[in-house]
């Protein structure tokens, strides 16, 4: 992740990458006419990696793709939106793989190389009589397809389609990461899904991507908080079709550092969107706890802050609130010296050594007034750092959740 | 806590039973007229137990009272509202002393014999100039004093005054147990508090008091949650006159049963009807999750479910959305059999093996326009059993806690 490697912003979302094809169709599974099947391929099984959610009541599509990508190769990524294909028991588990063999006939590949996820209500099964047709859509279109469309076709109530793309230079070659992603919440009618796509040219070992995909979602897609919840269905996936050229890329080569730096590039840039997307979202809000006794320590301390209504709501009122911040730091898990506390709210000094810092009140609605608002809490007793990204908590987000699924 | 053990409500609160006397004054540190520090005692050092917060950043009182509950034996807990003391380093515990030494000096005895609480603002100095002479005046007023202004005193944003008492009988003797509590979520301006005060004239050992007070903390205030948050002042004491006479009644005393059911009763109607005041509540939601592998996890999944604020926004806009306790349940540390799980919402059962189970959405409708709500987990892998109650998340919920300060 040298301070070297110099990105440059490219268009394209997951298709910017050589070796890869993609197309979304309107198969009437949401409202007519809105894209809601989307299939993104490589020219063949390259070497991939995913992570899924850690819900123990994973949907039928994770636990198919799950088995699918231990493999370490990848064809295909077959997503639909408006049914989350969640709670539907064994008939769901053979829609997913119904879906996968759907697509493997059509690039005739095996079943075993297609990741399947899906997004949307949950507890309905899945209506396969438009999802078939849908696919065999997408398939016959992969040719005149474009990253935003593929975008658009994996949103539910997202606002706008997430993508985007970095290019970076590294030992004589060029590389190029893309992805798009969906998620502003769990999501009505009834819940849904952070979904993440990230393609690559480079040409990453199956562990390389591994690798780079896990420590990127670990500082990124694991950085991010809406509200807490945690859907039956997230999933993040990375495929590496190698089409940049040149020699396989194993973690320990001189160019893997360039390319899992584009990647997390990307990570960070798609799950920012999600937040600033977040459900009735008015304020993206950035929480770094720094001075903890471990990393984990600041994370977990990060996230109880990120995560307090109290908080969240104190944000989206312009309350420079910091006893909230201080009593969701303590009631997380987190180490602390009491009397060494120190909480900068909106880049004012507002609590020290464990005590109330008198502040300028109009200053600090001033600078709460800002899109974006940073909170740092410095706990003086190590080296630990973490930051979080969350939004605030606002009327908007009890209104969409709050509403009846009809 | 035989089941033949019958309680007869009685009016008084904290002061129903004999050997207490109470009192809440006007001191000015609210709104002037409001009444804002409280004074209980009883007529001695008597046995007694405590517990507190455990929140890192916990206030000076809290600090100070844990000290002086220590001794298992004490006279007085004087309480003031409007300012928690919290986040005011050494001066705030000098002043959670003299506050006790105040009291000490009135009653004639020591001030380790003293509790201090404190609710309000946080990071904001105590204005001694007010809680001094409030405390005087308490002192002053002690014997005219009745259980209604006690609890009037020590409210913040309560809607509500929270008292109650039952009495019962045992082996020969009648037992009397009250209470008193404040707490609605954090409360606005910065943070607050859940206070509660138990009282007994039952002559407890302080050994028997600390159990009857942990065993009906564990089932009645440890299992309510408004909105996640913990504050820093949170305490739950209990205090045994022994008035009602007769011997020193131990944990292995034929009369302890009936009497821990008496404070157990007692702390669950205090808790629901802190539960019922929560900010913004427009229903109550009991959650019981059973068939678990231990009741520790069907804590921890009925926890899950009734924090997610996707699950509380559902509640309150009265959508049968078991989707989202499904999630909530995935996402929590139970262990799940996904195949297994069972929900029944409302008293309509939506969710079996795992899967969706066909409902009359209008039936469920109307179920939930009730007031109180129940949802019933059953993961139907062992015998563990817990209930927690909640309220919903509403936009007066947002509304209270995104308002300035000022």
């Amino acid at each position: 992740m040298g301070s070297d490697t110099t990105f440059e912003a490219v268009g394209g979302g997951v298709l910017a990458p050589q070796g890869f094809v993609a197309a979304g169709v309107a198969a009437g599974i949401k409202k007519p006419g809105k894209l809601d099947v989307c299939v993104l391929a490589a020219h063949d099984a390259v070497p991939a990696a995913a992570v899924f959610t850690k819900n123990t009541m994973a949907a039928p599509p994770v636990v198919l793709s799950r088995r699918h990508v231990a493999s370490g190769r990848i064809r295909a990524v077959v997503t639909n939106s408006g049914n989350a294909n969640a709670c539907t028991g064994d008939p769901g588990l053979s829609d997913a793989l119904r879906m996968a063999e759907a697509v493997a006939e059509g690039l005739e590949c095996a079943p075993t190389d297609v990741i399947v996820a899906s997004t949307g209500v949950i507890g309905v099964p899945m209506p396969m009589d438009k999802v078939l047709p849908g696919i065999s859509g997408a398939l016959a279109n992969l040719k005149t397809g474009t990253g935003e469309q593929a975008a658009r076709a994996i949103m539910t109530t997202d606002t706008f389609a997430k993508q985007t793309a970095v290019r970076v230079h590294a030992h004589g070659h060029e590389y190029t990461a893309g992805g798009m992603s969906k998620g502003s919440g769990m999501i009505m009618p009834n819940m849904a899904t952070m979904l993440a796509y990230v393609t690559t040219d480079a040409p990453l070992t199956p562990e390389a991507c591994d690798k780079a995909l896990r420590d990127a979602v670990d500082l990124t897609f694991n950085r991010i908080t809406v509200d807490s919840d945690t859907s039956t269905n997230d999933m993040c996936c990375l495929l590496a079709s190698g089409a940049a050229g040149g020699d396989a890329i194993g973690t320990d080569d001189p160019a893997y550092p360039a390319v899992a730096s584009a990647i997390l590039h990307v990570c960070r840039e798609l799950a920012r969107m999600i937040v600033r997307d977040g459900e009735g979202a008015t304020k993206f809000i950035e929480v770094t706890v720094r001075g903890a006794a471990s990393d984990a320590d600041a994370r977990e301390a990060a996230m109880s802050i990120a995560n307090s209504p109290l908080f969240k709501t104190a944000i989206f009122g312009g309350d420079a609130n910091w006893g909230r911040v201080v009593m969701a730091l303590g009631k997380s898990s987190a180490r602390v010296d009491p009397s060494a506390v120190e909480v900068v709210f909106a880049g004012i000094l507002t609590c020290k050594d464990g005590a109330a810092f008198p502040f300028d009140e109009e200053a600090a609605s001033t600078a709460l007034a800002a899109d974006e608002v940073e909170v740092l809490v410095d706990l003086h007793i190590g080296e630990g750092r973490s930051t979080v990204w969350t939004c605030d908590l606002s009327y908007e987000y009890v209104r969409i959740n709050g509403e009846y699924r009809t």
